[in-house]
């Protein structure tokens, strides 16, 4: 079988399921983040990694700043779906010979530039040379509280679900500039009790059955409601991915009060009510057009 | 400019020199490992990337269960290197949609058999499609006691320089299936106070004067004492690179009883004498093959 026919979800299921993790190990991969406990009783190590490929992520005329800011903000975007907060990191970039300099120069400014946003220190670096593509792929390592992990896991039958910032028509523009939510996560986990969270990079359409599967629950989604983007459909919310947004699952006894200060902390940011946690039952859950998946053609 | 007129030294250098780091970095970018302070006083966070391209470091006809190996025992060598201890990996696998399905469950085996030999949890991956050539991205992550900690920056005029194993000839089939030396570093670190140390990829004639210019040291070496694989030439020793053996200095008040008890500990791994350290002085360099640099053509 040749992986466009397999998709990444059933392809990691495969890889995964022959790893045999350590006792350290609280959650491995198949989450955004892996968690490890380490000597420090009151925090987990969190660790993840993302990459950025030529023609699949970026195109060759793309800058290169915004290639390393896209590429230190894709793994930040799941640091802020943990609740965590990123330290450091490890960059491998993987270039043709022919490449010039100048680009490579212009890609580190892009990495530097992103990473000082979140006082991350890129600690270590790969080069190499290929015959193909330009990749780059980065490591980010950080810590977060034991209480204040969140993972896709928790989410509770009649939960209501938000999501931060507008949808859809990120392949414009937004998919090179976005800014990863951490801030507004670590405000969330420290005021509010948030029972799952992930960040939106494949769309909703993908993402959300993702979120509902870990947490063993259905879901309903208002698609009415979903916050659109400038110029983007409902459809566009759903299937396009690269949002870089936060989706998290709170009791309704919270919502008042989420929403009120929400406004308050982040006023330009908005925060959408756009469905609910359901008990499991396959007729809850609506059909959703699928985001987007790599190595799948069809589905 | 482009890459290959560079080197990859120099590149590194380029794009360090923009970093801004951390005070909790006690070594970063440039040694084998990043070293980072963490909360328990006693111990380093340490950090490290490496990567395999196909073409570059391997053939589409090499064994996917080779690869896996060589992805992930890259970095423990570095971490051999500092005598540290890996725990956690991360993987990032770029690959062609038409790859067949069993060529990455083959590296996956590979991956997981190396990780398995020391004690490594997988705890996390991220997989790509390309439309160009293989690569694997491994980051590694571990402690060390910080009294145990190596780098390449302590050697001293007049210590005596020592290797493992034996070198040259690694490119005919070694540099898929080496083992890297971290029982063996653990062991000096515990025994004994090594001054420098670092893993030989890129060949004696580049990795030594990296160790002297890092320690501000000049360097003798007795070319005729190296310790060759069975066909191997001195030249091989010098330029092939891809040993994945240690080279360290060590006082050479030390150097009786370390060869007494590393007889006693590995009968089977020869340890081998073959220079010293001096004062910095270019005429007692020897000018040295090159070994394997990426990016540079001729030098």
């Amino acid at each position: 079988m040749k992986l466009h026919n397999l998709g990444e979800d059933r392809l990691l299921n495969l890889l995964l399921a022959g790893l045999s993790l350590g006792k350290a190990v609280a959650a491995g991969p198949g989450d955004d983040c892996a968690l490890v406990a380490i000597h420090d009783r009151r925090k987990l190590l969190v660790l993840k990694v993302d990459c950025v490929v030529e023609g699949v992520h970026f195109l060759r005329r793309t800058s290169a700043s915004d290639v390393g800011w896209k590429a230190m903000m894709r793994p930040l975007s799941d640091f802020a779906a943990t609740s965590a907060v990123p330290h450091f990191a490890l960059i491998t970039v993987i270039v043709p010979e022919q490449t010039k300099v100048a680009w490579i120069k212009q890609l580190y400014r892009g990495l530097r530039r992103a990473a000082r946003r979140f006082d991350v220190s890129i600690v270590g670096g790969e080069t190499s040379s290929t015959p193909g593509e330009i990749a780059i792929s980065t490591s980010v390592i950080g810590f977060v509280e034991k209480h204040r992990a969140v993972s896709r896991r928790g989410g509770k039958p009649g939960d209501d679900l938000f999501v931060t910032g507008r949808l859809g028509g990120a392949l414009r523009q937004k998919h090179l500039q976005f800014m990863p939510r951490i801030v507004e996560s670590r405000w969330l986990t420290e005021n509010f009790s948030i029972h799952a969270m992930m960040d939106l990079s494949d769309g909703l359409g993908a993402d959300l059955p993702r979120l509902a599967r870990a947490s063993k629950v259905g879901f309903k989604l208002d698609t009415e409601n979903l916050p659109l983007t400038g110029g983007a459909k409902i459809n566009d919310a759903i299937s396009e991915g690269e949002d870089y947004e936060l989706l998290f699952a709170i009791s309704p006894r919270d919502r008042n009060r989420l929403e009120r200060e929400w406004k308050k902390r982040f006023p330009r940011l908005p925060l959408t009510p756009i469905g609910s946690l359901s008990r499991l039952s396959t007729k809850d859950n609506q059909l959703l057009a699928r985001g987007y998946v790599h190595f799948q053609q069809s589905g």
